[in-house]
Formats: C-alpha cells, sequence, structure tokens
C-alpha cells in the first residue's frame, strides 16, 4: 500500500494535527524564561474548562499511569483504606499502584463492558465505612466503557467523606468533564489521547479538600509531589523542566478546541461514536458494551466463532489503518476503534469501510456497505454536523 | 532586534537541531505497534556508547530530576545509609530526593565551583563504613564543575561495596561515560541537554550489581520501577505510553552524533570549552572554576563589585542571546554559557562579542575584543577542527 499512510486508530496515542507538529517545532526556549513562564501560565489557565478545574491544571512530564500514581501517593498512605473500581485494565492499574504503595484495598470488580452502577458502589461503600478515597475511571479505555462519574462521585459525596479520584485520561476533552461541578476532587488526563498530543504532559485537576488531604499527607514522593507543581505554578512556572515542545503543541491544540467549541467538540465525538457502534451492528458485529454503558471515544468490537480480531487488525493493518487489540483476558477476543482527537466523521466511515472489507476477507460474518450505510444515516440525522 | 531570532545558550534546554524537529513531527504510530519497538529497540542500544551501557538504555519518558528519583527510590529505602557528594544544586537536589525518602544521609559538601578530589570521598567514606549507595554529580550544572567520576567511582569501589550511582544530566553525550569500564552502577540522564531534544525523555544504565540490589530493596515504586523498564525492553517496549514524538527525534539525533563521530563530539565541546573559558578571561572576567574543574558543557562566570549578572543577562537578551543566572545562593552572583549540544565554535565567538558589548555597556571591566582574539587563538592551535 502506499508507503507512509497509514490511519492510526487506536485509542491513543492519536494522531497529531499538522498545525500542533508545526507549532512544536518552533525553537527552543529556555524553561525559567519569561516565555516559557508564559507558556505553562497559558496551558494551565485554558485547560480548566476541558477540566471543570476550580485552579489552573498542574502540568507534569511525564505519561498517563504517572498521573494515576501522583493520584495515589499525593492522598493516601501505606495501611489507610482506599476502594478502587475496576471495570477494566485500568481500574485495574489503579489497584496495582495502591497495592504497591500498601494501601489497603477494597476492589469493586465489574463484568469487563459493563460500567458501574451507583447503585453498586453505594452497596459497597456501606461495606467499607473506612474508605478515605475512592478511584474511578472514567473511560475505561480496554473495554470502550465511559463510567458515570458525574453519579458516581455524587454517590461518593453523600455516603462518605473519602476523595473522588478520577482517571480521565482517555476521554478528558471529548466529553463533559466538569471535575469542581461535580465534585471530583483529584481528576487527572493524557496529553496523547483527546488532546492531541504526543505521549509525554500529564494533567491533574485538584478540589480544594484534596489539597488539605494533600498537604498532611506523609506518604513521600518528590517528581510526583502536587505541591511542589501548585507552588511553581503561582510563579508560572513548573518546579522540573518540562517537554516545553509539547506545551508548545498543547497552546496550539487549545487554540484548536476553542475554535471549533468545546461543546461542538463533543459532539463531534457523540456523533463518530455512535457511527462507529450503529455501522458495526448493522455490519453484523456486536459492540462489548451497551449503548448506555458506551464511550464517545472508543469502542471494543467482540470477536466471533468463525474468525479472530487478530487477523482482522492483521489485514486492517494491510488497508492502510491500525487499530487496537484487547488487553489482558480480553487480548484475542475483542478489537478497538479509536475515534478521539484528530478524527472527523470521515474518518468513521473509512474505518467502517476497512473493517468490512478486511471482515469479508478473513470470512468474518460481515455484510458489505450495510455498516456503512448505518453510519451515513447516523450523519444524516445528525443536526449540528 | 529581529524577531524570533535568538540563540538559547543556557545550559539546557539546549538548541534542537532542524533534522531532529522535522524528525519528530512524523506522522503518530501507537507505541504497542511493531514500529514503536523497532523505534524503542534501535535508541536504547544506540544509547550504550553514549552512556558506556553493559546493557540497552532504560529510556523513561519524564525529565531529569524524575530520573535522579528512581536511581534513588530503586536503591535505598528508608533507614538504610546513603553518601551524597554536593558541589552544587544538583548534588543538593540529590540529598533533597533521598531525605524525602528517608535515607540516612551522610553530605559531603564542597564550596560551590570546586570539584571533588578523590582522596576526600576517601576519608569520608571511611567515617561511613555504613553507606549503602555514593550519589555522584557528573557535570554540576549550577557551577559548571566536571567531577572526576571516574576516580571517584574507582575510589568507592575500592573502599566499600556501595552502590556507585551518577547523575549525568548535564553532560553525558558530550564527554565520554564509560558506566560499566569506570564501575558506575547507575548513570542517568536527560534529553534536553547533549543530547538536543526538547526535555521529556530521562535515560538509565544499570550494572548487574544494581539489578542485584535493586530486586531485592522493598522501596515501592511505580512510573519509576527499572524493573518494569527492563522486563518490557526485553520484548523492545516501554511499560508505559512513551513519548514517542521525542523517541522519533532522539533516532535523528543517535544519527547526527554517529555521523560527527562521538570521539569527535567530545573534542568539539572540549574545544568550546577552551574558547569560552579563554575568552572570559581575556576579556576580563573570571570563570568561578579553575581549568582542571571545568566541564565542556557549560562555563559559569563571577559577577564583579562594578556591575551585575542579572544586568549583564538582560543586555545580553536585548541583542538576541540568552544565557543562564546562577541557583539557589550564586543567584544574582554568575552568570552561565551553555556551550552543549547543538552548538559549534562560531557560536562561542558570537556569545563571546555579545558578552563583550554588553559588558562595555553595562559598565563592566571588560576589553572589547580580547575575549574573541584569545578564542580565535584557542581554535587557530586546535588541530583537530
Amino acid at each position: 500500500m502506499l508507503q507512509d499512510k497509514f490511519r492510526l486508530q487506536i485509542p491513543g496515542p492519536t494522531p497529531v494535527p499538522p498545525r500542533v507538529q508545526q507549532a512544536m517545532a518552533q525553537p527552543m526556549i529556555g524553561h525559567r524564561d519569561p516565555d516559557c513562564s508564559r507558556l505553562v501560565q497559558e496551558c494551565s489557565r485554558r485547560l480548566q474548562p476541558v477540566l471543570g478545574a476550580r485552579e489552573p491544571v498542574l502540568p507534569l512530564t511525564s505519561s498517563g499511569t504517572s498521573a494515576l500514581e501522583a493520584a495515589v501517593v499525593n492522598t493516601v498512605s501505606p495501611g489507610e483504606e482506599a476502594a478502587v473500581v475496576v471495570t477494566g485494565a485500568f481500574g485495574d492499574r489503579f489497584a496495582k499502584i495502591l497495592k504497591r504503595y500498601q494501601v489497603q484495598l477494597h476492589r469493586l470488580d465489574l463484568p469487563w463492558g459493563e460500567a458501574c452502577p451507583p447503585e453498586t458502589l453505594a452497596s459497597f461503600l456501606k461495606e467499607h465505612p473506612g474508605v478515605k478515597a475512592v478511584f474511578l475511571t472514567y473511560c475505561e479505555t480496554s473495554t470502550g466503557v465511559l463510567n458515570p462519574v458525574e453519579e458516581l462521585a455524587a454517590t461518593v459525596r453523600q455516603l462518605t467523606d473519602a476523595l473522588v479520584i478520577v482517571d480521565g485520561v482517555s476521554c478528558v476533552g471529548a466529553v463533559p468533564a466538569k471535575a469542581e461541578a461535580w465534585g471530583i476532587d483529584i481528576l487527572v488526563t493524557g496529553s496523547q489521547k483527546a488532546l492531541m498530543l504526543p505521549a509525554g504532559l500529564s494533567f491533574a485537576a485538584v478540589s480544594e479538600r484534596a489539597w488539605q488531604v494533600i498537604e498532611k499527607n506523609p506518604q513521600p514522593r518528590f517528581y510526583l509531589d502536587f505541591q511542589a507543581y501548585r507552588n511553581h505554578l503561582e510563579k508560572d512556572t513548573t518546579p522540573f523542566t518540562p517537554a516545553v515542545s509539547l506545551l508548545f503543541g498543547l497552546r496550539e491544540v487549545l487554540d484548536m478546541i476553542e475554535e471549533e467549541g468545546l461543546e461542538k467538540v463533543f459532539q463531534r465525538h457523540r456523533l463518530m461514536m455512535k457511527m462507529t457502534r450503529e455501522g458495526i451492528k448493522a455490519m453484523g458485529l456486536s459492540p462489548l458494551t451497551s449503548d448506555e454503558a458506551a464511550s464517545p471515544t472508543v469502542t471494543a468490537v467482540q470477536g466471533g466463532k468463525s474468525w479472530s480480531p487478530e487477523d482482522l487488525r492483521k489485514e486492517l493493518r494491510r488497508l492502510g489503518i491500525r487499530l487496537a487489540g484487547g488487553q489482558q483476558h480480553l487480548k484475542g477476543k475483542i478489537f478497538r476503534i479509536g475515534h478521539m482527537g484528530y478524527h472527523d466523521p470521515l474518518d468513521i466511515l473509512a474505518a467502517l469501510s476497512a473493517i468490512e472489507i478486511a471482515g469479508v476477507r478473513i470470512g468474518a460474518p460481515v455484510d458489505s456497505g450495510a455498516g456503512i450505510k448505518a453510519a451515513e444515516e447516523e450523519w444524516i440525522q445528525c443536526t449540528e454536523f
């Protein structure tokens, strides 16, 4: 196939827009230079509406997992109790980090592909009244589930004084996130998903209530110490040399989001989700999650008895499109389509076409053309685009 | 002055070469894609000669300080004894991290601007026979001192079984570094100095002896867990999404280093150091360090009674060149010239000229033209270039 032309449609890293690439290629500046201070200040403030943050967002130079770890080491210490809602591989990662730091862990495991109902969390919290923090996953990347974090946060707030900590890595920037309004104490995300950047930056919005816990928490931390980031952000800088080129890119990304309009960005992602799901169903395949639990950023599709998702992905690669496989026990059993960030509805039609072609070729029970038709109809009916 | 034209000559971040900028703008790829595996594998192996590493170098997505912290949390645990040689702000940073993690700290403080003599370390180690690890700084960025880490490492090895841990952030890639041959157990460095990249990647070379300690060390760590990086590197990947765009850039940097030749890179840095130092002296100013203790990557210059380095830097900024000031107690007392990475001897002449012009303008006792003449003579006498 045409060399160097391929469509990256995995749930992150996502494609980087050309103007963001260009912005990142600006001449390097010193990290203590006034130009860099303006850059840090601008990025941390303009991210506030994206996360729904009360105060400027803390920018860490590291990938998403470090922000999960930061949320842990800043808030809980060994022996304290914490609850984790595990709906897939990234809820499980929170659990792994907590366990590594000897936090007394209460795991609420749900079947992979399902979202956590607020009632289930409520019962669970009643059984564990001692928890100091509840760790949630907004979009569970491994299954394409969007957990109802607004309701889950409200449930926690109603029943306990525990902090509400949310991993928003694979959806913030593509779906509404209102950390302060929803009572989320820490919301973290990363650069390489809906924010259309390469990996290397992660972000945290921290509530006043969380700061009170953080200030008293004896758990040692240095590079991931939120207080160091807040103290330096007050002087428009970072405690350690930041990934300046990614900050140049972030400023451009924020321009793009503001030009399109945050609400429109969300609508575009919802349309891409609907087109993907209706297309997949109409061609004869089955999404892993229900419509109600589905994330606007990633869709997982189940494999069948007569065909393997890995064979499908291999064939898709030949056609010029790269999708993701399953993680942990879903490895070989699903494939995942990322539809977040620098993607538009036409990309979805191309992806669905490719899946139809590859599906027929590998002998999957796929009805060629039917998926595209259903997806087009979703778009035709959509009044916003 | 001409807009957007400025010379960044601080001791990091350093300018990014145009071909590296272009390499970083390649279309994004998935972090679990075979293309990314090849990239990770290639970078980690081609870095081996740069660090003198026995095995492929671990690539972390984070800035230099996180690599210092990783060296701490992977090797020592609370209550254990460690020695730190503090020759400036970055030795002090090692001490701060160790203290944060409740390691029993023995600080060997030297006057800022001096290197640590091996005999001084030897006496110090004899007083503290219980230390499990000795933390050293190769180039102390805050003073422009290059510590004799080969001799210091040999001293440690001769006297104790302690691990030798070296911060090479502001010089590796510009000066010889032979981790294995010199008996350095952990050598860390960062992307934004001699390696000519933006900040966002850091690297660690780990010895077999260090792995044995690391494997048994109970200190919890997750994102900075060296074992996770080694285990994944065996499968040509990273445990967490890496900063892929910086890895694209790193591959290009390694091409550049190999094309110039590592030995030539070192010679170029030595010439730039000599030109800088002789120029500074000839124009009537005083380097902070002796010739013997000087680093080929950064030169600190003392302020005078009649003029302030901060005024000089302000004037230099107007002329189109950005130098660094002092850190901690040297703030306002020195200025620092970075001469590492994407700089050539002509850049040094431009910097010296600018310092002469700015110096005369602010009333510093500077002999205009004399610095340039001395620097040119260094170059004329240099047989390699």
